[in-house]
């Protein structure tokens, strides 16, 4: 399909981001399995919960634009997990595998952060203010998940793995 | 390889990052002929000065360190690459390509950020003093690009695309 406006734009990203937060539960599970320190499982089993709340705020996006949810294949979302995968199969020291699966956690953040400050800005040039809103909540989400994870990285992590 | 401390998961992480950036130096240039807006032509040319520029730094880091400078492919990096050729591929309206393809090049940015951000934590802890100001420079200059970016799109290319 060739994107002829910022409306058609918005959507293809609304269904490259839809597919980004399935993948990612897909993801989590595996990751949650891997990690050695009890505060970095729950941080990551509270973001699968938080992933699957996220995907239904999708959902209602979808039908406030009159559109049956789909997804488009997000290839940077599965680059960014396959980096996540080799790191488990990989091995090694268990506290610096935590060290490394937070790293590879921030980056699917930073990846979300991105995609939803850009749709929250496209949605105000278009005049839409509650979808606005409504990525402005996404985007906080994945902020504040971040955070949470260098401060767990800082606080105890990063020295164990040293 | 195993990876046992913190100072080889950085090393890993290093040799990704230097992956990463020279494939931003490919990927560039066709990203630049593909734009249609003049600023932001100039601004992706500028920032391929400074990738460039990124990875001396590299360079000097890895020498620093007694390693010889290799990458390891970053998977993460592939993935954002290829979601910016498709977007060139598919075509479509030339003001809307441009805000697209400043979209996919902040996701870029962010994947640098996070991994720079990082690097720097970890070269901390490690007592690595020189060597986390230079990482957080890198991360400077991705922040900058990041800003400059959002500022071309919400100054001009967005309105243009709506």
């Amino acid at each position: 399909m060739k994107m002829q406006n910022l409306n058609d734009l918005m959507l293809d990203t609304l269904k490259d981001t839809y597919d980004a937060e399935h993948q990612i539960t897909k993801a989590l599970p595996e990751m949650i399995a891997a990690v050695k320190s009890t505060q970095l499982k729950q941080a990551f089993t509270t973001h699968l919960r938080q992933t699957e709340e996220q995907i239904r705020t999708l959902d209602r996006i979808f039908e406030m634009l009159d559109q049956r949810p789909s997804r488009k294949k997000c290839d940077g979302m599965a680059g960014l997990i396959k980096e996540g995968q080799h790191i488990i199969e990989e091995g090694g020291d268990a506290e610096v595998l935590d060290a490394a699966l937070i790293a590879a956690a921030q980056k699917v953040e930073h990846y979300e952060i991105s995609a939803y400050g850009t749709l929250r800005v496209w949605a105000q040039t278009l005049g839409m203010t509650e979808l606005a809103q409504m990525f402005d909540e996404q985007n906080r989400l994945e902020e504040e998940t971040d955070q949470l994870l260098t401060q767990i990285a800082e606080s105890r992590v990063n020295q164990k793995a040293k």
